[in-house]
């Protein structure tokens, strides 16, 4: 029980020197590779650049101690350091007290709402996100990051929160650039982008082994962050206009106490549990990918509430809020990590960062990170996922490209709710006219098919119609007329069966439906009877009035509604017959 | 192709002296029943008197061109005049001339949705009010609606959109019940619950014909105004406190041209849509009701139109939201009504007492009009509901109690939308988890049944997951789960089936889970297998890569996918695979 709400009493007990080591070395490179990323998620969220270092020590010991994947790396994240800056940003400047406050607070709401949803074993309504508007949401918010960078690549100034914004923004002030940050800029983008496309295949080349390739291409940011840093030094470039991170307080983060204004927690709400749940989806899934891999399990409801407590541990050091980040989780991995000790290393590692690389950081130019970020989010815009999308099925795309079009032209918060309410909607819609087919039998054997597309047997007084859906509200009128239209235009009718081997469930709505039909083929004159209603099925409707009311039978096979109905059940058959009745 | 948007084409053809007569008299009946009652939803909704009966000429004149139920009477209704008093009632001050605008705007938005939703065949919108929810909201309205008339029958002044405002109100003005109003109001609503109750069955004791018995009862209001009125106007009541509908306007309404504020029209139109799909739902279930019984059908996206042009009939000449009454068609039914031309005959009759009637309505106490709704109202609540759903199913109640409950509590806005929220994400909840079995061969047959509950055989080789669901993003978390959970404990496994004989679909979601699970499969060696695919479920499929990437089969049965994979089919049961074969 106590395992179960703290992971790490399991793991805790078969630690040893091998599983230390292990986690050590992938604690370093972690750490390695999470400083330039801190940094930059700060300044996308428009955070003073040692806020996302912060953010990226307590609440990896937290992660430690509550989470449940060996792997999962937690920190400051692209979509959720975007998302965060759109909350904030709609309440406060950049750069003032309230900004910081109103983030921290954010950390804090969202920490709360994770916990509660843990607790109440919640994680399900994560699965309101479907795929393809969780895809587009990340490709939208991905060009959105990248159009926001670009004002530091370009040294100007610009703001905005959706694409339109972003360029407009951008056209207004194109007339300042500054030619020594564009040049930085450009050239520690073309470099990050060569290093991950290339640098990889060319050391595996000269016969290095391919995973410590990966890591070693993977710290090209850092590369990018050392050289501009020195070459701004050298050049005092940041007298020239080039915009560089400055003087970042040195020390670890104190304890601070997040606001607790009503106000301000009514406003961000909305936003908190969007970022709540939109954390937690990538989150899990880069969790899951990695635990499967090795035949490790993670626990989804757990999960809440170990990034719960990474975020309240993210607001009390003065942090913003954090969530498992997928290429820093994928290098945790690949670095060899074993246990979450790795993360309470990696915190350890940003520690001392804090403590002592700072005063070194003062010329890094924010156009560094900015391609840091550019270079980063890039890779999660998958456009190719529209056209498949548009081959597979046009309701999943309309959702995608409608949580695109909104997130990009409208915001995250528009483009993830419209995305969400319409996928809803356009499932409901889908189940509203399920498929079915007015049935006959395959001559000479106990199989019912179409008549419209198969040669069956069938007559004019019984009518069996085959229903392939549950049925529930959105569709339960929809039965009804259909049945209405089949019985009115065919008077000779006695009997009519409703074959249900693919109800899942019948609602309150479609028991009403079925009592106005049993009802209304009464008053004709007509007998009402169904067959292979499944066993949860009639053990429902066993609960309900209906049976009593029908003027039919519940068969248990639509054959033996068949040999019932037409008493001319031909004897071979009725062997197969009984071997079934036999197996049910 | 005229005749679909204008069903008068169709009947008019066939139009004789017979069905004159049959929808004149019935048209007769209607009149005499509909005076009273549009002056009561007048008063309900909180305006003059003439509203109401303007409110009951043009647009069953409309409802005569372009509905296509034949005895449907269309009016003022009960909910939808409570709806009408709670969306105005927020906006503007009873009796004020922003008041009335509003009504007649609100009319004719909700009349413009009607007809788009209608051109865009949109009627499977209204599904999405599921049974347990509209039954939950009428009970809940009926409720409001007898509270809100209380204030009629005592005398005293009190006003409220939920059941606390109201009691809180009326406890205020407790001490000015003005005791002739509470003798005539206490009395016309026992004699009223009389008439509904044991007239009819009396009058059928001496003899008469039930129809005529039961036309004779539905007649009590209008025996309850004509007696209170002569008593009123002998007693000089109006002079001490009893309350009186006044002088109402004589003549015709005029043409009215809605107002076209932007502002009104952006306040008024949730609540127009809310009202709209009310309406549509209460209209189109009596309709259906009624047609059903003489095997006629209706035609849901006509009807919407049909009721559209109703209601901006009722803006042009003064009047406000109507829909189809149940009570009302119900008696036009019984009185024989045979084509709408009955509803237009109808108009006639109100259109004369507008003309000639209204004088004489000077002395009828509002007491009386009072009186008349709440018997009308409480006839609509039905708490046996709950207890009935309970019963049936614990969602589905929770529904209707969450829609009941704010309904009362809040108003009727709050509580439609909370019970259509409500039941959506139950309904999805409810297939979130979808019934799944690990399912073995019954020996010696071709049948496929759960492990955990039949004697059957299987291997530790293959494994065999029925799933009993579709697939869509709802649930595709939880297959990935189910499936690794059932993996990772059987290291044995070589082949994994999953047997889909009741997944009619599988949304991108769901491909991109099924992609996951061949991955995850493959990299542990486990080839992934499908048995029983619909044929749809099949043809979407092909339009991906799925297929190709599969390490496994698809398979037509289950049976076939035993035989493959353990290679002893046996020679019996082949020939009743082969039957099968045949059929497929």
């Amino acid at each position: 029980m106590l395992e179960r709400y703290l992971p790490i009493i399991g793991w805790a007990k078969s630690y040893n020197r091998l599983t230390l080591t292990n986690d050590l070395v992938a604690a370093l490179i972690v750490t390695i590779m999470l400083i330039p990323q801190s940094l930059a998620y700060a300044l996308l969220a428009g955070l003073p650049a040692e806020v996302g270092l912060y953010a990226s020590i307590l609440p990896l010991v937290a992660y430690a101690i509550f989470g449940t994947s060996r792997t999962l790396a937690v920190g400051p994240v692209a979509v959720v350091s975007l998302m965060t800056a759109a909350a904030v940003g709609n309440l406060a400047l950049q750069g003032t007290a309230e900004y910081l406050t109103a983030a921290i607070a954010l950390a804090f709401i969202s920490g709360v709402i994770l916990i509660i949803m843990g607790i109440l074993r919640l994680g399900a309504l994560a699965n309101f996100l479907s795929h393809p508007v969780i895809s587009g949401f990340i490709t939208a918010s991905g060009l959105i990051i990248a159009a926001s960078q670009l004002k530091h690549i370009l040294g100007i100034n610009a703001s905005g929160h959706n694409l339109a914004e972003l360029f407009v923004s951008l056209g207004e002030h194109i007339g300042d650039v500054n030619t020594p940050t564009l040049i930085i800029g450009v050239t520690a983008t073309a470099f990050l982008f060569w290093v991950r496309k290339n640098l990889k295949p060319m050391l595996i080349k000269t016969g290095l082994n391919p995973r410590i390739a990966d890591v070693i291409a993977k710290a090209g940011p850092v590369a990018a962050v050392a050289a501009t840093t020195l070459v701004t030094y050298y050049f005092h470039l940041d007298q020239q206009g080039v915009k560089v991170v400055g003087s970042i307080p040195t020390g670890l983060p104190g304890f601070e106490i997040p606001s607790f204004d009503a106000d301000l927690w009514q406003q961000l709400f909305v936003s908190a549990l969007l970022i709540s749940i939109v954390g937690f989806v990538e989150s899990v899934s880069v969790a899951q990918t990695l635990a499967a891999k090795r035949r490790q399990r993670i626990v989804p409801n757990q999960e809440l509430i170990g990034l719960g407590t990474s975020n309240i541990a993210s607001a009390v050091s003065g942090g913003f809020p954090v969530t498992g980040g997928f290429s820093r989780s994928v290098v945790n991995f690949d670095a060899g990590a074993e246990t979450p000790a790795a993360g309470a290393f990696t915190a350890i590692g940003i520690a001392v960062a804090t403590l002592v690389l700072t005063p070194l950081l003062f010329f890094l130019p924010k156009a560094t990170l900015a391609a840091t970020i550019i270079v980063a989010v890039l890779s999660l815009v998958d456009l190719g996922a529209l056209k498949r999308t548009w081959a597979y099925s046009r309701s999943d795309f309309s959702a995608m490209a409608a949580t695109i079009l909104l997130t990009l032209g409208w915001g995250v918060e528009a483009g993830i709710v419209a995305g969400v309410t319409l996928s809803i909607c356009l499932f409901l819609q889908r189940t509203s006219k399920p498929h079915s087919a007015v049935v006959g039998r395959v001559p000479g054997t106990e199989h019912f098919r179409n008549v419209d597309r198969f040669e069956v047997e069938y007559d004019d007084k019984v009518l069996t119609l085959r229903i392939d859906e549950s049925l529930y509200f959105a569709n339960a009128r929809y039965l009804e007329d259909r049945v209405y239209d089949l019985i009115s235009s065919r008077r000779e009718i006695t009997d009519f069966v409703l074959m249900c081997p693919a109800v899942n469930l019948i609602d309150a709505s479609a028991l009403e439906s079925l009592e106005a039909i049993n009802q209304r083929l009464k008053d004709l004159g007509v007998n009402f009877h169904m067959s292979e209603v499944k066993g949860p099925v009639m053990d429902r409707l066993r609960r309900s009035h209906f049976l009593d009311e029908m003027t039919g039978q519940v068969f248990l096979s639509q054959y033996q509604a068949w040999c019932s109905l037409h008493k001319n059940c031909d004897s071979k058959l009725s062997q197969c017959a009984e071997q079934r009745a036999a197996a049910n």
